[in-house]
């Protein structure tokens, strides 16, 4: 007799690491154009990988931007089929000078394995072909049908996932979609995130005198492009955290009684998490509970910000120019293309005169929720209890994953987030890290997860 | 005979000019600690071509930051002696990719000289050095004795000037200042500036969390750093373009009936300024016009302001932290140690909760105002007239030469402000130019003005 799937994971963890190392060295940083080419290589490893452990049909498939990587595995008649959802693109990097080691370099430092792209999402993605490897190798068959499609353009807007979706939607047939890039909740305490917040990105350019001019000879007469973007973000939100741009929480419904309760119930150590923070205070909208507002609140934050002279020292000018992105996280039943119109009405009319104001977007998603009590679900919380050995809470999370809806909307299929990276993994920041513990054991609630799915009844 | 001093002019040009453009060629950048060895390269160049010019006691002085530079010539006892003052340092020079030119590389383009420092302010100090040379040449004498003291941290605070000037009092003791380091009015009208804003700089940091954050997971919790200082610069003035900073105004001297009078009798057209500078609308504080609140009113204006995901794309997260540096140019009375600390404590009282702000000042000068009707203020009126041919105009400039006020409370000494740089010469902007026919008759003027100076009684 063969060994079994655990006695196989002890053998072959060395080439295994080493693959996902591998996987993370290649900087498929999606959202900047000269990283075009490392997200194909990527691609092409994944595809390359997924062949390797035994599944079938492999594909780097155009999309008119960053592939998409497809593979299955069908011969399993009787049982359902399952579409599982990845990225294998990462985000920037930068401020590079606040990593410890190179993003692109990963080295595992105790249970933690340092690099970009280690828990969001390439260690989700590795550890699904993991899974199938293991199971391929072990029982020569999966207990489910699957398809496996990983994106390359999520840490970007995934611009042209659903063109591509709609486009293969016969292809994707399935029963239940499985999404894994969400993590845990608080304490490492294993999670299904029920909600995800959706995402309208968009970017304000205000522009005065054609070049900089001295702010001596010139300040008191032209408007200050730096000082006009400031009035136009002081305005976008008002001292009680709520959003002013009109028309904004009309499509947002409201939490239930049973709702709040829930999360109220969540073992959460609010002091704990602003210490793990490292922030004097945790604010935002009046009237809500730091968990709601992280989970199922709307939001805007300006994530980027420039325009003048940003050396040392002091020059005396009035900028020509100022820049700010600026996105939303949308919940509920907001619709990011709505949202966008809204705020650019807004911003256009709170605009001060005396520079020309323009606004773009640069990016959205809608926002979704998934059903608590879906047999899937359900499946994916017996498989991560009798992996991590504790039953997991039902979240909602404040981050966005679009194509959650386009699953919904395009292909008419359920969707289980499910994912096992730790909450303070630092995705987005520097220092992206993951515990290999968690790693290793999700491997072994993937495969585990294929077996519940399998004995539900059709 | 030997040639008269318009022959020697005209004969030397050549020279005049392979000198002026070498002088260009040293990128002495004060504001940038890189540039260190440059400021000291500029100043011992101008100290050989004082030497150079028949000028005695060329000295590269000491002053613990950039050296100031010091000559005299001494010899007509029954003269007054002159002191004058101009800044061999220039600002530094991004954007640098909207220079048509490399901003250390001069060209001539019809009447125009292009490079970083060709009106502010070598070309003034080249000037001085070029009357020199001329008088000296073509009579073996000044009519009048002359002290230069060109410094080399104009551009970035004067920080070591004044201290400098207190400790040299005796030697620099003149009977009046010349203070080359101005320019023309409207139309490149002949002006004697009459006034000086002082300048309070400052920068503003904004701390949050120690990392960036990702803006899904924790937008909603956490204050956003560059939110919050858009809603501190935001508040720091009002839509009437007052200031709001809790007394801001108390030591601004109201301008008197005549002198508003004789700012709104100036020959200036107000669309063909805005056409210009290329601004949709001239705006400010309400209540004044356009040429009093250029020059006769304080300003608050962001001068760079930097923080988060600056790059192309799309990156979702919460920077942790966000700068400005933001200044003030003051009128009158104001002192810019008191307006820092009236700007630290209320930026520190409107910072919000949930992140660390903190205030320091990186620069400042006290603003000046000369009597227009001072017998050295006449003779440069009638050297421009006689040189450039029209009587010039009397203005009060937005800018700050911080040493003006310390001529007077340290050496207690009258001040002219006697420039001849183009009113639109690009000072601390890309393509910095200077009117070549200015340059040169500037240097007729300056020799005129030492004639004009010596005759006066005494």
């Amino acid at each position: 007799m063969g060994a079994t799937l655990e006695e196989h994971l002890v053998a072959t963890r060395k080439g295994r690491y080493d693959s996902y190392l591998a996987f993370l060295r290649i900087p498929s940083i999606s959202a900047l154009p000269q990283h075009a080419e490392d997200c194909r290589r990527a691609a092409q490893w994944l595809a390359d990988a997924l062949t390797e452990a035994g599944l079938e049909h492999a594909e780097v498939a155009e999309t008119g931007g960053r592939p998409v990587v497809y593979a299955d595995w069908l011969h399993a008649p009787d049982a359902p089929t399952v579409l599982v959802y990845g990225h294998y693109d990462v985000q920037p990097v930068d401020p590079l000078e606040l990593w410890t080691s190179p993003p692109f370099e990963p080295i595992i430092v105790g249970d933690r394995l340092l690099a970009r792209g280690a828990a969001d999402d390439k260690g989700h993605v590795h550890a699904h072909v993991m899974a199938a490897e293991a199971l391929l190798t072990t029982r020569g068959a999966l207990p489910v049908n699957v398809k496996y499609v990983f994106e390359g353009e999520e840490e970007s807007g995934s611009e042209n996932l659903d063109r591509w979706l709609a486009a293969n939607a016969k292809r994707l047939a399935a029963d239940v979609v499985i999404i894994s890039d969400t993590g845990f909740f608080e304490g490492n305490r294993p999670a299904i995130t029920i909600g995800l917040r959706g995402l309208m990105y968009a970017q304000i350019d205000v522009v005065g005198t054609p070049v900089d001019v001295h702010s001596g000879g010139y300040g008191g007469v032209v408007e200050n492009p730096v000082n006009a973007l400031a009035q136009i973000i002081a305005a976008l939100k008002g001292p009680d955290g709520r959003i002013r741009i009109p028309g904004f929480y009309d499509n947002v419904v409201a939490l239930t009684e049973a709702e709040r309760a829930a999360i109220a119930a969540l073992p959460f150590d609010e002091e704990a998490f602003r210490q793990r923070l490292g922030v004097p205070a945790l604010v935002g909208e009046v009237g809500y509970s730091v968990l709601e507002r992280k989970g199922a609140r709307p939001t805007l934050d300006v994530n980027g910000i420039w325009g003048g002279f940003m050396g040392e020292g002091s020059k005396t000018i009035i900028p020509a120019h100022a820049h700010a992105k600026v996105s939303c996280r949308l919940v509920t039943a907001q619709d990011p293309a709505r949202i966008f119109e809204a705020f650019r009405a807004y911003v256009e009319e709170i605009a001060p005169p005396g520079v020309t104001t323009t606004v773009r977007q640069l990016g959205g998603g809608r926002p979704s929720l998934t059903p608590q009590d879906h047999p899937a679900t359900q499946a994916a919380a017996r498989a991560l209890e009798a992996t991590f050995g504790q039953a997991p809470v039902y979240i909602r999370e404040g981050g966005s994953i679009p194509v959650c809806a386009s699953f919904d909307s395009i292909l008419g299929l359920p969707v289980v987030l499910l994912g096992f990276s730790q909450p303070d993994e630092h995705a987005h920041a520097p220092n992206e890290w993951i515990d290999l513990n968690n790693y290793e054991t999700g491997i072994r609630m993937f495969a585990r997860m294929w077996d519940e799915l399998a004995v539900l009844p059709r």
